[in-house]
């Protein structure tokens, strides 16, 4: 098979990559490099079966130029920046919406009619039903970020309709693992690398949200690709569980052997939009025989372990 | 007050335009004419509260010019043709997401923060549940359409919470009545009037829709205005029944006193993306006390009689 990954050198674009190319496919990978790092492509360099365009989504001509013979479209490049949503408005538009549109647009052209796409959680709002499954309740956006990713939704669902699409739509919660590079984990490790003895947590510590680890992710999205057969296959991706931040940070600290004086900045929200509860109900996946390996203290763990390794990824931010 | 309104020399936007006005309201009138119709605003011409501005709402900053010192937005303006969205699939995305970010952009800009938004029925896409609520279960969408529809509904919310608009978003079925310029009375009518012994019908004819009069939707979105105050209001409007393509045909031949052959096209749906079944629970409206005072059958008669009387819109398109 011959892939084509947009955000190939993103935290979950880039292990999607070496996962391809390790099972023998080829795999041609768009990325801008603003968020993405030459440095997770090392490995997917070396192969002979990985081609990488840089190029930007909003370029449409150069995306419907690169897309030639591909058989299966993972489309992960996203603004993934849900905090700052308010500074800038157009961002979430232009790098999920109409990105997201351009990219249809440049399968149409090619005669390509599959595609995988990261949704979010974010787009169930604040959900009145927790765990939260696919077929909730019509949401009410919170999120600039959850708007923009709704409106891509929207789209794919509606190329599969009018241009026989087939698409898979994974609403994921928060991803931990090797290469994360923004987040809670990535914050408070930051943080307590500045100043060992203090700790700032935005709102009251409360908040409570559902975490999956990096390769767990991956299986999920290969077992649905392979065993849901539907024109439009959506999928909530996340652990049987969750946890406060004042969880996470326990485990931070104990990892670390630190213990830092903890201020909060109050309220039941972090920031704008900030969701107090994400919870989502996998039982659809599950059903497929997929289940997480890793626990979120674990896949929390490993994330810090990473980024104690790999210092200059704190540096770069 | 001082209101504007996107899409004023529309269908509805333009009897929004007389209404306000003759309530002794101050309207500032936005409209490329694409779709609309110089003709509709000739008594509102006629009033010094009005002002009209030709302007494209992708040009953001006659948009940001126009909209100073208005204490109110109804957003109207929009690609409303549902059938041809596989055409030119960027029109959608273009003329009803992309135009609603910059409704919104400007609003911000000018610190102005209540809106009405005239969203769909569609995008409930084929609903499971019929008649469906506001609250439905997660919609697919299955019209480009719909999907631009509900990404500026999610937009708007968005905006709502994170730079604390007040929005007013009404799901439509489709509206009938006086200055109605498409829709299948209006090719019904067309095709009679070129032959009176023939009619052709997409699809099988069994297509089950509601529809409600323009005066009786105008009434619904004021008494919504006036007395819902939530951040986020979001209201079906519609009839409390429904009909089927071929009962319209026989009221229409009814009123026209003609017996064309009837020669359907087949299938369950007149087009891609046609919803064999559109029926909108309107319990949340009625409990505030409104009603619509016309049937579906005397709408369609309505819009018969405005046509035959108003040739000339028979002839533009």
């Amino acid at each position: 098979m011959r892939y084509f990954i947009t955000g190939c050198a993103g935290f979950i674009g880039s292990h999607l990559t070496d996962k391809l190319l390790s099972a023998g496919h080829e795999v041609v990978g768009y990325d801008n490099f603003s968020t993405g790092f030459a440095e997770f492509l090392r490995k997917a360099n070396q192969s002979s079966q990985f081609t990488l365009i840089k190029g930007d989504l909003l370029d449409k001509e150069t995306l419907v130029d690169s897309m030639s013979h591909i058989d299966f479209v993972f489309h992960l490049a996203a603004n993934a920046d849900v905090r700052f949503g308010t500074h800038h408005p157009h961002k979430d538009l232009e790098q999920n919406a109409i990105a997201t549109f351009h990219v249809l647009e440049a399968m149409r052209a090619n005669q390509v009619k599959r595609l995988a796409f990261s949704s979010t959680g974010s787009i169930y709002g604040e959900a009145e039903t927790i765990p939260t499954p696919e077929h909730a309740p019509f949401p009410i956006q919170t999120s600039l970020y959850g708007a923009s990713k709704l409106a891509a939704e929207g789209l794919i669902q509606a190329y599969c309709e009018g241009f026989d699409f087939q698409a898979y739509i994974f609403r994921f919660v928060s991803i931990l693992g090797e290469r994360y590079t923004h987040g809670h984990v990535f914050d408070f490790y930051k943080q307590l690398l500045q100043n060992p003895d203090q700790l700032t947590i935005l709102g009251n510590g409360k908040q409570r949200k559902s975490y999956l680890y990096v390769e767990d992710c991956l299986d999920a999205m290969m077992s649905v690709i392979e065993n849901a057969k539907d024109k439009i296959n959506i999928f909530n991706l996340g652990a049987d569980e969750y946890c406060q931040v004042t969880d996470s940070i326990d485990w931070i600290c104990e990892y670390l052997g630190l213990k830092p004086k903890r201020t909060f900045t109050g309220g039941e929200r972090g920031w704008i939009g900030d969701n107090p509860f994400i919870f989502l109900d996998t039982a659809r996946i599950q059903k497929l025989g997929w289940k997480p390996r890793l626990s979120i203290r674990e896949g929390v763990i490993q994330t810090i372990k990473y980024l104690s390794e790999n210092a200059w990824i704190l540096d770069i931010r």
